[in-house]
């Protein structure tokens, strides 16, 4: 005999506990008809995880603490169902490190319409033990945890970290009740899955409110079939789908818990994305507890088989940086990507009330793939496509355009900017100014980038933001992560929108999605080919005409990986091993160049110092200051602008030794 | 006979270590020819604190590195001075949390060229043990700290805290050196200061790099004399003077490095916002160490006798918060408010490159005390301000515009926008837009709030950018902190700029500041007299007519003080404490109001409600979105916008018990 444990992976809206533990409670039903014996619910379930400072509101936490007594008492009752789920826990009776009431990132288990003892904290919850704090996470801000118990009470760690003891089917069942970043272990002092499952534990449990990043899904399968077949023990991640945000960064929740046998194989895996409850049966053979056999050994129910190899690294979303991505690791990333972006940017557009969308199209690549990823979620007559064009806007981009909306089947219009140009001109170029007094004196002229931004500009701010109010919707901002790294976009201009879809998307990737958009997507030219074939280009001068080839001053294939080196690195890259590389030799293998050779490139040093030089003042100045005004960016990397790459604005660093090498190739003068 | 101990207040450059240690380099210098023996410099004086993930980069690790060796070489020769700075010390042998390498805020001891051993940590530094992990600190997430070392190690935290020993003036001195949070110890668990004066210290040092918040200098000094009496033993706080940011909020360092004797009396105390080196003498009686006597005992130097009475509360930036100011007290941060906006005004701009300003001046109060105070750090021919009426502006606020340019002597221009609004009436308004195919179609109009923000837009993004990109400066945002909170204020308009100065201003600080600025600093009417009495309006319809008394929606003297409840009362309040004092009959009292009644305000609880709901969904909605994108706020209160006080864009919350709350006074239909 055995007992049934559901993987309860549902969709949490942070901050709003009434509306997910509606949910808990329906599930619990659910699970009740389904004769589930232990219902997991994810880490944080009832309030949501990136709250930014909601913590601080008292009544925000009675609010959760009030939704996790009814779920206690809905486990009274027949035919009986055990819980175990992730929320807040305030100690209302001690402080945090904060000064402010003390609170727990931790989890309840609950059955017959009680709380169950946790023997080792004498408590009637568990608490987490890690608390991530790189990337978006910064638990330890709001969270006091099992470390910092040890250390006050002076009790070792080990003796706090017990399995609860659960009544499932009639058997006293050990669980070893992890939370997140417990399993991720390696990078700490001190292993909670280590310790748990030395002390005779039936199964695991990991609840988690974990981002999707992508390979994470791939790199955790490694990390935790090892772990679990080193340790011998089933063990059920419970994820929880959700789109959470932290002001300037949004991220997914792609759900995809996943059930290991003790031999590390995956023997159940819930939907990417989707909410999803999915029971799994254990067995005992003599004492020791097991996933059942699948019906068919030879096809494990989803995901890749687990090679149950060493893991390198640790964390999540730390490791799929390090190496260079092989091509069918990039495909894989773009399919992954897709469900990310598409269930990111519905999920946005919900959570703030909104269900249209309009987007300034150039014809370029990057506002296309923008517009179909867009019209996969949105009914066509709440697309809108508007293109904008000046005297600088070639009939070849107005007409891909005209033909994205046209394969879209959704709203269209073009607007020109020209007579609003004009009025801008006549106001300000060759104006005069003085003081009120007459003694002093300014002139005013609208010539070369001014005059570009004015264009930018009054394309975001004048007519797509007013656009968007009339036609009740938001509007988008295209820009990719290449562009934003060096703020090769307008502030107020094309940097402006509700949401930056692409923004955690370099150049190439941008390509990419949009080709797996019209082949698997569409299964057709949704996307005109020309979009693809077309220099890039912002069109804003004769300088930038597409039709005779010129366009952005970025050359993608080589930036694109530039750039990657300076933030997705793990040992970030900066001028000094850029140039060590490049003097070296090696610069086209460090940054993982396909097919474009650096020393192509450029005439030589001066040229390629120029360029590096360039775009590092961009990345460090004033592109920072225009990242702090850009809008949220949907994070889908490694590591993502925003409040993912932290950033202060300053001024660009450059090492002595970067100088030392500088002065050797260029000579004192130093000029390049 | 007894030595003499330098506060080395410098200037930090974040993120400049060449800077940083040439300057201290200079100051070892001029503390030799000032026969100072030991010269203290602030916590993170080399790198600089908030740097976001700079300190993920390698390179810059090094650079630090490199540097400390320099400053340690340079204690070599005669006369002898020894040093103690604050710096990043990395260990490329251990692992932080976060997987990359491990990395402490600590401190160096120097002497005769060579670095002290630390005689708890047996390392060549010391380590900070208590990492702030609240408001903008970020501490954890960086750095390791000495309370993990004893839980990783199993040593008592006790044991690792040791006085160094230095040979100053011939004496083996024992100095407790703390940095910053260690000193602020009553939310730990573990207590650095306590434990370091414990073991028979001669002083006491503490490291410190903290950023000026309203009242925080009187708070520091109450509890550092309170502890500093009750350990006998005198302390050294050395602060270092600095703008720092981490992108959404920018930080001034005040200074005010202070000197307490034994019985916690200041003897001596540094600058405000200015660099300052100020040499203490230090005196043995027996073996027993203090600073010596003052020469006039009944005028300790600078900043107000020590009271020693106890604190409340604890650690900086949070306890001023709870009690309701004296206006002896709001006098006073109205004072250290300008202080503190001078010096973040004029080193923002330093540390952009930036002379020369824009601002947009409306005639109102908000525009009026930016520009007062801009020009009390811009030449004249730099300063540009600029009135953009349409027909909706008054001839009232027109001359109060240019009389505010007039005063202040600088460059002014009227530039209207009527023509740009025809421009867009005629291009959107009522243009009928289809799909492609014809089949499906869309109306707009601009009309209402629409053509209000297309109004404020074009003054911003149109106007005022091209004139700040043409003058060769930036322009100003002039939200105040009541119009951020609720987002009463366009994106893309009036919220675009390149720094929100009184964005942490309430609407009645920003009038205090001007009463300020025209009678302590201008001594003359600097800023119209009109702009103090005319009512506050935006000027965007006819409903906003100044002349008539019609202005903004928000009634500052209670909405300042009810947003200020939602923001800095230490335990957030939300609407069901604020309905919850309505109610009984305390919420005047709660919100501190004067001269105000809120019962008197609205004429019944549908209507008080109704204003409640209206403001806190605006704060928890679409306000939260115009933050992302708003330009980064200089920080004085204890909590600012921005990454101090951070939050999520999502949906407003309402507790169980407040909609009870509503029920019971609207009744079950719930309208209010």
């Amino acid at each position: 005999m055995g007992v049934t444990i559901g993987m309860a992976q549902m969709e949490v809206f942070p901050g709003d506990p009434a509306r997910n533990g509606a949910c808990m409670l329906r599930l619990i039903e659910e699970a009740r008809e389904k004769a589930i014996d232990l219902l997991a619910f994810p880490e944080m379930c009832l309030p949501g995880y990136l709250l930014g400072d909601m913590w601080e509101r008292p009544s925000f936490l009675r609010e959760c603490e009030a939704w996790a007594e009814r779920i206690i008492a809905a486990t009274a009752g027949t035919p009986s169902v055990a819980v175990v789920f992730g929320t807040v826990i305030p100690d209302w009776s001690a402080k945090g490190e904060d000064g402010r009431v003390r609170k727990y990132n931790g989890y309840i288990a609950a059955q017959a319409g009680k709380a169950v003892r946790h023997p080792g904290l004498d408590r009637d919850y568990g608490i987490k033990t890690l608390l991530p704090n790189y990337r978006e996470f910064e638990d330890p801000r709001h969270f006091h945890d099992t470390r910092k118990i040890a250390l006050e009470s002076g009790k070792p760690l080990e003796s706090l970290l017990e399995p609860m003891v659960l009544d499932l089917g009639g058997r006293a069942c050990r669980a070893g009740i992890l939370i997140c970043e417990d399993a991720w272990e390696d990078d700490y002092a001190h292993k909670p899955l280590a310790i748990l499952g030395g002390k005779g534990c039936d199964f695991l449990l990991n609840l988690s409110s974990s981002p999707f990043t992508a390979g994470k899904n791939e790199k955790r399968n490694r990390v935790f079939s090892y772990k679990v077949r080193n340790l011998g023990i089933p063990l059920f991640y419970v994820n929880c789908v959700s789109l959470q945000n932290n002001g300037k960064t949004v991220f997914t929740f792609d759900g995809r818990s996943t059930a290991y046998a003790a031999d590390g194989r995956i023997r159940a895996e819930s939907a990417a994305f989707a909410p999803d409850l999915t029971p799994v049966a254990l067995e005992w053979r003599g004492d020791k507890a097991d996933l059942a056999a699948p019906q068919d050994p030879a096809a494990p129910s989803g995901g890749p088989t687990a090679k149950a190899a060493k893991p390198g690294g640790k964390a999540e979303g730390k490791a799929p940086e390090r190496k260079t991505k092989s091509d069918a690791e990039a495909d894989r990333h773009i399919r992954e990507y897709h469900l990310a972006l598409r269930y990111g940017a519905k999920a946005f557009l919900d959570s703030i009330g909104q269900d249209r969308v309009v987007i300034g199209v150039s014809g370029g690549i990057d506002s296309a793939v923008a517009a179909a990823l867009y019209r996969e979620i949105l009914e066509p007559q709440n697309l809108l496509l508007v293109n904008m064009p000046s005297r600088f806007n070639s009939g070849t981009t107005r007409d891909l355009a005209k033909e994205l909306a046209s394969n879209l089947g959704c709203l269209y219009a073009e607007i020109g900017i020209e007579d609003s140009m004009a009025v801008t001109k006549a106001q300000l170029d060759g104006l005069e100014i003085k003081s009120p007094d007459g003694s002093k004196f300014a002139a005013i002229s609208l010539a070369g980038f001014v005059m570009e931004n004015v264009q930018a500009r009054d394309r975001s701010s004048r007519i797509l933001a007013a656009l968007a109010a009339s036609f009740a919707g938001v509007f988008t901002c295209n820009a990719n992560k290449a562009e934003i790294t060096v703020g090769y976009s307008t502030l107020y201009g094309d940097l402006g929108g509700f949401l930056v879809l692409l923004g955690d998307l370099w150049k190439s990737e941008v390509y990419a999605l949009g080709r797996h958009l019209n082949k698997e997507i569409y299964g057709r030219e949704a996307i005109p080919e020309g979009s693809f074939t077309i220099v890039p280009s912002a069109e804003l001068s004769e300088s930038q005409a597409v039709d005779e080839g010129k366009g952005d001053p970025l050359i993608y294939p080589y930036h694109d990986r530039l750039f990657f080196s300076w933030i997705q690195r793990w040992n970030r890259a900066t001028p000094e091993e850029i140039l060590e590389w490049y003097v070296s030799g090696t610069l086209n293998k460090e940054l993982g160049l396909q097919g474009t050779d650096v020393h192509k490139l450029f005439a030589g040093a001066a040229a390629f110092i120029r360029d590096l030089e360039r775009w590092w003042n961009l990345y460090n100045g004033i592109a920072v200051a225009k990242r702090v005004q850009a809008p949220p960016i949907l994070a889908v990397s490694s590591r993502a602008f925003g409040f993912d790459h932290r950033e202060a604005i300053g001024k660009p660093f450059y090492s002595t030794r970067y100088l030392e090498l500088r002065r050797d190739l260029l000579g004192n003068s130093g000029k390049s």
